[in-house]
């Protein structure tokens, strides 16, 4: 099967730090590969992959402060479906824009829906909802108007987190520094229990940054900037708890099965995906700042190995990649 | 011969005020109806045309602040390549954008170059160069590495710009409130010779009108906001004199041609297609406010009658729209 991957191009795939859509294109790509698929990666030309790599871009538009988004997103799109006919199935990664491509091939398409950055880009979803098969990543995240094929969990690679049944002494919170992902929730919660805090993630929104997160750094809570993935497994290990407190509906939440791999349970707050990746036998789900801290304790409760076969079970990029495949079988069938 | 004509989307074709690049689209689309051709003008549903009209976007997207520009414009482009069957020639006139659908359709398609808002976006020309026909509005606006069909000067209906032998005692200056247009050297010139001053045009860079502009404004210089076509031709009639002062390589200059056709001379700044568009007979055309002052007497040299008939000679519609009809044919002969 000849399957076409259509990447975003903010980051690298996989990306260096942040890029959450490229690494879950990198993890399924190569997954794809080692099944014996026949892939070609559409992503930036400083992206590694096993797959053919084909690129009109030289990097990320978010990693080139020089480079027009617009212009290199419609020079990587098109060249796409400009060769279209090479392939069995093309599978986009990067939003709403080679929908509308779609209609002028003959190669069927499928779409994961990573999020829907507003209600705005609806109209385009729900005008190719018959033509192209949708992949949601989380059944809370599927839109009512829309038709989807299957929800897909994201998967992870588990060598890259270890394993660790006894952590040290500090609360993680991990993601964008951006009102949505809560950091300074998290900060009131370690404050609460006086207990130490590493913040990780890039910088998305500067005044929240500056006036909800920076003022509360010291010795014992620190921010950390965005920790690649070299870092990221070490970082997530060595936690007692992640701390997940978000004020937006999640489609998926990567972070949380990561710190999950490694034995970490985590405290969310009980939004968007969260019920469906989190179990009570690895975190707790909680609605606010008060039940928060009410109910931290029941974390020490939680096994860390439990948590470690839970991924194991549920979100490994093996199952992933099985499940996209059997999705493409049911697209090649249909037509 | 069936045209498909992509208006771009940012304004109402025509436009309520602002936006030549719809100004354009408008007048050729009425013209070539007017010549029989089966037109149908792709365009925001609040357009007036009397060619066929298909629209999926309420209204253009500088005109509601709710819109989301990406999404509106990637509907309406897919919706002209979708139905590229029904048509024997497709005219862009929306930039390069919808460059990139082309390939993935058989209808052959001429693009005309309404100016590049910086080199970033020459990749995407470079890379359909041989596959689309450019068509460039001024000579000095071609650029070396693209080929081009054509060069076809805008032209204006000449109805609505009347003739007037006798104009009152004002300069004027119409253009977007922006450096590149040079409304500050326009009140420097009126300041000079103690003449009054309108100021006509929408304003594009809020800081610069601030800090540029309205501190110099006064009882005889005066900016009048954004004039709409039914007062542009009084305006420009009874003016002595319009001042543009531009500080960019103007591409082409619609606002130089409507003054002329009312009989008002122009003293502008040298840059991109001026000297293409305004002859010793019409205008004065100089390379600094010195060079302006010292020349300015010159104006009154020149007879108002001549520039009528120099409009009426070389930038109607009817010669824009027989030019357009001789590059379809072109095009569609060597298919």
């Amino acid at each position: 099967m000849k399957v076409a991957m259509i990447a975003p191009i903010a980051w690298r795939t996989p990306p260096r730090h942040y890029g959450p859509w490229e690494q879950v294109t990198s993890l399924l790509t190569e997954g794809l590969v080692k099944e014996g698929l026949d892939v070609t990666l559409f992503a930036t030309a400083d992206s590694i992959t096993s797959a053919k790599l084909v690129s009109v871009v030289p990097t990320g538009y978010e990693e080139d402060k020089e480079a027009d988004p617009k212009v290199l997103e419609y020079l990587h799109i098109s060249n796409v479906f400009e060769r279209a006919d090479e392939f069995d199935i093309i599978h986009n990664q990067f939003d709403f824009m080679p929908l509308c491509y779609s209609k002028l091939i003959k190669t069927p398409m499928v779409t994961t829906i990573h999020g829907f950055s507003s209600e705005k880009i609806l109209p385009i979803y729900k005008k190719y909802n018959k033509h192209v098969s949708y992949v949601s990543i989380s059944n809370s995240d599927r839109h009512p108007d829309l038709d989807y094929i299957s929800t897909i969990y994201h998967g992870i690679d588990i060598n890259n987190f270890p394993f660790n049944p006894d952590p040290k002494d500090y609360l993680l919170f991990f993601g964008r520094m951006h009102p949505d992902k809560g950091a300074h929730d998290a900060i009131k919660i370690a404050k609460f229990f006086k207990m130490r805090l590493f913040l990780a993630g890039p910088i998305q929104d500067e005044i929240y940054f500056k006036e909800k997160v920076k003022p509360y750094l010291s010795e014992d809570i620190k921010y950390l900037g965005s920790v690649g993935p070299e870092k990221r497994g070490e970082m997530l290990s060595n936690a007692i708890c992640l701390l997940h407190p978000i004020y937006f509906n999640e489609p998926f939440g990567l972070s949380v099965i990561e710190s999950l791999a490694c034995g970490t349970p985590v405290l969310a707050y009980n939004r968007g995906s969260m019920r469906e990746i989190v179990d009570e036998s690895v975190g707790i789900l909680v609605n606010s700042f008060e039940e928060a801290v009410e109910k931290f304790g029941l974390i020490y409760n939680i096994k860390r190995s439990d948590c470690r076969k839970y991924v194991e079970k549920r979100f490994t990029s093996q199952r992933m990649v099985s499940e996209y495949i059997e999705v493409y079988k049911r697209i090649l069938n249909s037509n």
